[in-house]
């Protein structure tokens, strides 16, 4: 995905599909009439011209997030417009953008809880125990390397899947929120 | 939703929510890289100023349809530009146009085999059978009207629930569609 500001709202495919970008956002933190206050989403972008650049989504700080691609990628735009320094600076509420490394988001998360990588070939998300804060990684339209994806084995616990069908990054955040609403509920 | 074409494609939200539309296209019939041949939308439109439309968009039949909302904006766009008469006209491959009610789009989708109400307070759709040619109905944003749900529910099976929390249609497709694909595989 591009990594500068300078992309055009009205072809957000053409800017490196900037379009899967807006569609996880906005599955990760909305639910019909509300944002899921418990959920961060981290946007790992190695595209032209300014790469790396990790865009942080907390829905316990969102403001002004609409369901549609458009606006969510204006959203996008302003944080990718911002001087970025290795530390998180904030963009909007709720948005900010850094220039940490895959590795550094990995540790992060895994002083966190456990790391989940979603793959095809994984094991079903209903077979497995899913408890506490869980970070769960997932590649966009063109998947995760293999550099990536070893980097992330490392530091996960397993490889879960969600369907039997290869499915589009956003639908696969649906799927995995729905299982952990689903537990949520269980244990309440 | 606006049922004229005359809509912006800069302003989704401001078309009556088009975007909505937009987004139940692209969950229902797009797959990671494929469009799912087996599965066909009704989206039945109230809005101003040429109410009632249907629009149908079938996967087997289905050109043209990218994931983005602004494209799938475009083909909604030009099927409401046509001039609609009882029957269905095609628009462009896969998405079809028609003055069908609601009344008369449930007693095609009852020939065909049983069909499903999509509601908060329904039966948990993992302990539901589902067998068959099935059909499920689901409101927008604003939910069915009271007429409608009791239309609806005088020619369904049963209400049923994908979720303990309230989400947006187009998730609720993605759940749905999850639950089929699995119970596809274990018959396989």
């Amino acid at each position: 995905m591009r990594t500068s500001g300078d992309f055009s709202l009205n072809d957000l495919p053409g800017a490196g599909r900037m379009d899967v970008a807006c569609r996880c956002v906005t599955s990760s933190l909305l639910l019909s009439h509300g944002i899921r206050n418990n959920i961060s989403l981290y946007i790992h972008m190695l595209g032209e011209p300014d790469p790396p650049k990790t865009l942080l989504f907390k829905g316990d700080h969102m403001k002004y997030l609409s369901p549609d691609e458009r606006s969510t990628a204006s959203l996008i735009k302003k944080a990718l417009s911002l001087k970025v320094s290795r530390s998180w600076i904030t963009s909007t509420p709720g948005v900010f953008v850094s220039r940490l490394t895959l590795d550094e988001i990995l540790d992060d998360l895994s002083e966190k809880g456990e790391i989940f990588l979603l793959d095809e070939g994984g094991k079903d998300i209903r077979n497995v125990e899913l408890k506490g804060d869980i970070s769960f990684v997932l590649g966009d339209h063109l998947g995760l390397t293999s550099p990536q994806k070893n980097l992330v084995r490392k530091k996960c616990t397993e490889c879960v899947s969600v369907s039997p069908l290869s499915l589009h990054a956003d639908q696969c955040i649906v799927i995995v929120l729905n299982e952990l609403d689903r537990l949520q509920e269980e244990r309440c």
